[in-house]
């Protein structure tokens, strides 16, 4: 291995989640003790800062900043949505021109990207094209997403944290709604628009606890209102409160999503379809089905930044495999992304390894149907068992006035 | 002062909090201590279950299950929305002495009810009823509501955990919101018909971070679509990313609720006026007028039941005020409800009292005009520092397996 000196930039790209900020920390970390790494920069929103040269440096930040940014959610440096061309060719190759400009003027030898998809896009073709023009560098991909559906890995570094705010969440509104002896269904709908491991997570609560919702559906299964009726009436032979999870993404077996709206055929003034959302959908059709008290409750953006609950689990593994994404780049890796192998048997244990991007980015890892019942209205043991370690562990978060303290730079 | 001895019993009312369980483990503790009631029973579902006879005794509970009470959200004895009748004539008599049978069967002679406005209506009645007909027994509120509307006590036990909730969540959305470039208003409902008690909290990381909610609208003060969107304006003019926190009460100038969705017309495929709910209504209106990226995010039940980010002043002051209602109904007090009185000075110190409840009793404290700026559209820093003290502190809660643990019966 050919030892390879130069600086580093790390970025972040595509949505918030409580982990991403425990990823940067770490790639920092990984760069200040390495001695191939003079400096480390961060770019401001992903890619288009890079381009934009709005990169910070990142090399003296001071192991309690370090600390602090791990229990801050969202992208500390800021993140973007944006795709580089799709190959090399005339005005595309000016953008990666560009790039390597860049890259040359701040002797850049390492760029570290903390995404999702569309990021391991970047990355991919990043180390193609530095491959093709013979420059030397290491471009390295580090997962995050709450959703938990990128391939390649056992599961992705947010989604822990999200999965336990999840499974609290729920656990507080079944005892919340339990108060009352009046027969109402409460629907909580998740995110999750094509894969239903957040919506999964919900369920954790019959693992550990007298309580859990009666009813869990997700995309992998085509959603039925027949069914649901029935799955209804039999949950309120049990208990007055019915409470159903549901992913944003359940689908018709026609494909047309629930949250569409075309059910109730609700439009607004302008003519529009108006998009109701999932759980409002399902909330008036059973009120026009049972006439009872239907309440429905959208977990929405916390899912995904609530880092106050965050697992201690997940904001462990996503620092250690941001701190291994620079290691195994100094070790000469390079257009691959960082994953996690669970180890079998009893204890959970996983260890960080790197994988091919190519045949990791854009694909969806979905629930394996054996990980829901028959009657696709609930997640089997098995699912449970998967998900469960991911959300163990309370880190400690430094409270200032009751408010947690965030870093910001 | 006469001493009574004889049983007690405790009941939970209306709505659900993060709180209401800490004074009813506060409550349990005052009886356990006193040595004049041999006996605590807790009503299920409030005066429901005295009604049904549905008591159990809860005299024995150990000091680890009232601790593990304390951090359970929502009723743990179960609620209800029951209001006794108006006046003790014909039938409505009936129901009182019906109460009053129960009371002497199990004698009963402390009664001890947990809740708003609706449950200290229950405390007046069946204390003028007892003293009526000459059945010596104290009859004492303790009141709880997380909207803090309650009049004659400086705040409500129940509103700082919600309030803390709520400024968490607000300073984790703008994180959220802050990452991207594009231009876009996240809006943030939160609870509160009458008044915006919850809502102002929302503006609490303006005190202590670097990022706050743009604009704050209370239903204390008409909304005006026009000057919203001036607001707006100039809002966008400091970052891309707005971001809105706005009570679900808010109201036009001629009383109709922005929530009413008439603003947009909508209505569904059975022609009823769509209830889009407040934060809909102006994401629409937003979408229409801007063009721009819009959500709105409705904080919901977790605001009434997220126990695991409970202020621990809350929790303190909330079983504090429930063992000493225990301590002021042995010493000869009835038909009062126990309050908070906060001293003048810096620092922020609260004493329990009692008031008589004839005067409390259906009246709604509103957030005071001079707590609201003059443009009306956020609230002023002697409203901040009205709340700050409450959310202090967190409590210790027990985790197993990464959930926090509940108590249950």
């Amino acid at each position: 291995m050919q030892k390879l000196i130069g600086n580093a930039i790390v970025g972040q790209s595509g949505g918030p989640t409580a982990a991403i900020n425990a990823t940067l920390a770490g790639v920092i970390r990984g760069a200040q003790e390495s001695n191939v790494i003079p400096k480390i920069y961060g770019a401001r929103n992903g890619i288009e800062g890079v381009l934009a040269r709005r990169l910070i440096d990142l090399s003296a930040l001071t192991a309690e900043n370090l600390s602090l940014l791990e229990t801050t959610p969202a992208a500390a440096l800021g993140s973007c949505r944006k795709k580089l061309p799709a190959d090399f060719e005339g005005e595309n190759r000016k953008i990666f021109e560009d790039i390597i400009e860049i890259f040359k003027e701040y002797d850049i030898r390492y760029f570290f990207y903390i995404g999702g998809n569309d990021s391991m896009d970047t990355v991919l073709k990043l180390s193609r094209f530095t491959k093709e023009i013979g420059y030397e560098m290491r471009v390295m991909g580090v997962p995050k997403t709450i959703d938990n559906d990128l391939a390649g890995t056992d599961h992705t570094p947010g989604y822990g944290s999200a999965a336990k705010y999840i499974a609290t969440t729920m656990q507080e509104i079944l005892r919340d709604t339990a108060v009352y002896t009046v027969k109402a269904v409460t629907i909580v709908e998740i995110m999750g628009r094509d894969a239903g491991w957040l919506t999964a997570s919900a369920a954790l609560p019959s693992l550990y606890s007298d309580v859990a919702p009666d009813l869990v559906y997700l995309p992998e299964v085509p959603f039925n209102y027949d069914e649901f009726f029935e799955d209804l009436t039999k949950a309120f032979e049990k208990h007055p409160n019915v409470v159903v999870a549901v992913s944003e993404g359940i689908r018709l077996a026609d494909g047309t999503y629930v949250g569409e709206g075309t059910q109730s055929g609700v439009t607004d003034a302008f003519g529009h379809k108006y998009l109701s959302g999932t759980g409002k959908a399902l909330e008036i059709a059973i009120k026009e089905k049972f006439g009872c008290k239907v309440r429905s409750v959208e977990l929405n953006l916390p899912q995904r930044c609530a880092s106050h609950i965050a697992s201690k689990t997940d904001l462990y593994e996503s620092a250690a495999i941001g701190r291994h994404a620079v290691r195994y780049a100094t070790f000469g890796e390079s257009g691959k992304m960082m994953i996690f192998t669970r180890l079998e048997g009893d204890r959970y244990k996983v260890y960080v390894d790197s994988a091919d991007i190519a045949g990791i980015a854009n694909a969806v890892r979905k629930v394996p149907r054996e990980y829901i019942n028959e009657r696709g209205n609930n997640v089997t043991a098995q699912c449970l068992s998967y998900i469960a370690p991911l959300i163990v562990g309370e880190p400690e978060i430094i409270f200032e006035n009751g408010l947690p303290k965030h870093f910001h730079f």
